[in-house]
């Protein structure tokens, strides 16, 4: 069984960086890289790009909120046409840098607070998909399942890769459990690789409540920015290899 | 006699304007548009190139340090390389809030600072117009003539555009009189006239010791932060076309 | 009679200005000096300090949200401490470039969306009205009348000096129309004139249902982002004097 | 014997930090806190004052210029009264939110490049300490030996506090050698205990040429952004201590 492993990477800002950005791209398989606004500089960037192409890591945009000291976790209160032309410079931005290096961009996908505003605003998922269908329409969307990116995404061609997380407490609805509950974070490795096992033989997650729910995903995602991430990432890497499975950069499932 | 009239177009940021964009809009043919790093955000940058398509305006990017404070007149001591990632952000950025509208850039500027450090610096010229070239190798080069720019930009097989000043003091080696000396810029509107239609009569300019030297340039340039920059630009326009010129957008003269 | 006539000044950033400070400051009686959160740096407040200082004009905090790009208008959701560090960090800050040209800080004030969230958010309004105690107790506090703001202020022992607006419209409750409506501002000269005489008269104002209101202020407040805002504060200012009233620094009331 | 132990502290921004500030702080007498320009922001230094105050540790300003970016360490070509006003800024802000926990200020100190900036330039430093001297003229000035700064702060009658560098290499000239050269900073545990009692017993350190030199010095300073700066701090107080020393807070020596 072939499945991506994805992390966010490049969080960093001049002398600050929030992961150990080199350890994950070791074990990953995609990567989506922090373009400016919420996250990430320019020579970060480039040297993300540098670092996957090395490494031949599928490379993707990780569009955020202009909000660098919340590292774009507040929700910005911004008219759909702002949310479309942030998104769409924060990508040109990181095309430009990959294709200095000779590199394209495999996949788009947005983080925190601006995700969570496209995931529920079926306006605002739809403008800035078509946008960045001009762009390029051949970029995978990622996100969660059942989303109204998601919808607006396929509706409009995309091919999308939904993501379940190596790392945290799944509800009975398939949406995560909220950080500010106990235990939404798995952080016990052995909770980890039962996630992981069970995930790779029959799809599905077990939740707070105890129910099995089926994941509609073929990409794990492991959150660069809670502590050890590189080595939670190695961890799922892996499980997955001696489960018998193959992670492989989503590009290459197509 | 075809030539062009630029100005710098998008200085501005959030609530703030320098200029009277639109009224510069409706007479200059190409546009060098701030994006995000001295001026300029998502938002104005997207009006900008709306404005633009609609009259035919040359649209470009205008590269500077990232210094919203100081206007990217502050030389800020970076690496060549840094130079060349922020160069690509930017131009990034615009390509793709201009892909978006379907509109493609056709030049390249330096704006203030950044403009002089890569004036005279060549391994900074060389390696930013090698990344230019990566990312679009019909893009025209704008700039002063007998610049390490102009040289790097013509060696790598680009088209440059050089740019003859319709307000400015120039001295006898073909470069301004710096702003902080008297007499730097032209306020009187006889006296732009008279180089207007000097440059257009022998493509020359007289400079400050009343010597007549050669300009090699084929747009006049404006800038948009000048007080009432935007009936300066009108004047300008208007003295070209009652001379019998035709102002055009550099791309279509190529 | 005898009544301040204030404004928010130094709105500028770096080569930005919103307003004519130096025609406000002609005119005013007190200036909400913008801190370098929404708007303001250093140099700028600096400058601010030293033409109200020349003319006796009363100089207090404007304290707004970090968010320059949207001039603090919009709600960024803090938690009341952040909110705090944040008002005492801008106050602090002007009291020392105050104090470096010999003068102090008459009053408080809340800027856009952090005025409206510290208005309606009775523990917000309480925190932050007790640093400010410790700080310096005697400020006057400004505000509109009947929000949490005035309520913590007058607890705590603060004497406050509410506003009426010259040119908005006002609901019956003695809160402005938002300026989301129409006819939100008044933009005729008679209006503001009408206005202006009619409180200095009776004290109220006219709703915009046509209802006379009380309106328990002492100083008149014109917005110094309104295009012309320095001739509108002369307009309030003349039609004061012409009506027999003076215009004086509110701290010249207690 | 007494003597102090000073670090850089708070140096963050939004979710990142340089150093193990907690750590940090159990070892130090006297913390150099970021103002929100080269690092740090009201929360930080809130809470900077919080630790600071529950352990009796002097705290003072840091100041450093506008460029979170490079953390302060680019040279920025401001005007010396553009210092003057960044540096009320930065030491009112933090004034505020100490004053707000009961705690005043007791040193001032400069941040790398601006640091650099008034130690070499008269007017600078002349300019600033006068300014900081209407702030509170109680503040300690500390810095390097033999510096405009210094100069500038004895003659205006504040007390000075110099520091000696637990972790770099000295020239025989008393100033630091550059930390592009190798050996800038002592690594090893025991040239750090070597440096620290040799320092305890005669007052002098060891240059790169094998010379001794006395330093005069009242405090040690361990750079809070080298890696395990805080295990190195407890290095640097145990051998104190061990030594018959005592680490003070400078203000206690007076």
């Amino acid at each position: 069984m072939k499945i991506g492993l994805n992390s966010d990477m490049g969080e960093g800002f001049g002398h600050y960086r929030i992961a150990d950005d080199d350890g994950l791209m070791e074990v990953v398989s995609s990567a989506n890289i922090a373009c400016g606004f919420h996250a990430g500089d320019p020579q970060i960037m480039a040297r993300m790009v540098q670092l996957a192409k090395a490494r031949n890591v599928d490379i993707g945009v990780h569009a955020g909120f202009a909000d660098m000291v919340a590292f774009g976790r507040r929700t910005i209160p911004l008219e759909p046409d702002e949310v479309v032309q942030q998104v769409l410079y924060q990508t040109g931005a990181l095309q430009a840098i990959a294709a200095a290096q000779g590199c394209r961009l495999a996949h788009f996908s947005f983080h925190a607070a601006m995700g969570y505003m496209a995931a529920f605003d079926a306006v605002i998922a739809d403008k800035v998909m078509r946008a960045i269908k001009v762009l390029d329409p051949t970029l995978l969307i990622y996100g969660m399942p059942d989303t109204e990116v998601e919808r607006a995404a396929t509706r409009l061609g995309f091919e999308t890769v939904n993501l379940v997380f190596a790392d945290r407490a799944y509800q009975d609805d398939g949406f995560l459990v909220s950080r500010k509950l106990p235990g939404a974070v798995l952080h016990d490795a052995n909770d980890v690789i039962a996630r992981v096992n069970q995930f790779m033989d029959d799809g599905t997650v077990t939740t707070v409540n105890n129910k099995r729910i089926k994941i509609n995903a073929t990409s794990f995602l492991v959150h660069s920015d809670t502590p050890g991430s590189a080595a939670l990432a190695k961890l799922v890497h892996d499980t997955i290899v001696k489960g018998g499975g193959e992670v492989v950069p989503p590009s290459s499932m197509r």
